[in-house]
């Protein structure tokens, strides 16, 4: 009997799917687009003042960094700190939050390092 | 002697930082925008036509699905399949590479979760 018919189930069935997708949806949401995850790798080496994150985030214009900037203190990845003093010190700074996008940073370094190896294969 | 003093080393330092920063960069410039790992996903649970795909992808228009279908074909994720019959049937389907993904997918799905449960407690 055991040797009987397999109902072999797809990878992911609709469900599962449709949780999925709603699931990374959410998540790109909040942390997709070109450059939110570079400004969190960036603060993780220490926190960093806004024009030592722009020479460390290549290609970024000052007006994009700070509109992102804006949007990772509002969704609780960043924290602006101002210490007054002369002359006003202004550093942003990762919050606790913002670890539990580590095991997401890792998958996607270590993607990227494979499929860059691919495409220089290619080539 | 145990106790004495313990440099504290950074999370990262600048060097692995920018690695970081380059791998994700990377992956981010593949994978990233709004659309791509979503249409990965749906296309996960079967192969689809375009009509399929695009109802199965809340939100994105005939025209963006397009392009991003042409994107993922040019980049080695996705096949596109045309039985020559009557009526001609174009379906869609993940290639073996796209397998690669499964880790990324699977750290963007967890933290999704986690996220959203996590917005829907502050409310």
């Amino acid at each position: 009997m055991e040797s009987q018919l397999k109902i072999i189930e797809p990878v992911h069935s609709e469900n599962e799917c449709s949780s999925a997708l709603t699931a990374v949806g959410d998540a790109l949401y909040a942390i997709g687009g070109k450059w939110k995850l570079r400004v969190i790798i960036a603060l993780r080496e220490g926190n960093k003042r806004f024009n030592e994150l722009q020479r460390a985030i290549t290609g970024i214009s000052a007006r994009v960094l700070s509109h992102e900037l804006k949007e990772l203190e509002m969704n609780g990845f960043v924290k602006r700190n101002v210490n007054i003093q002369v002359p006003v010190i202004v550093e942003y700074e990762l919050t606790e939050y913002s670890d539990t996008l580590k095991d997401v940073l890792q998958a996607l370094r270590e993607w990227g390092l494979m499929h860059r190896d691919k495409i220089r294969r290619e080539r």
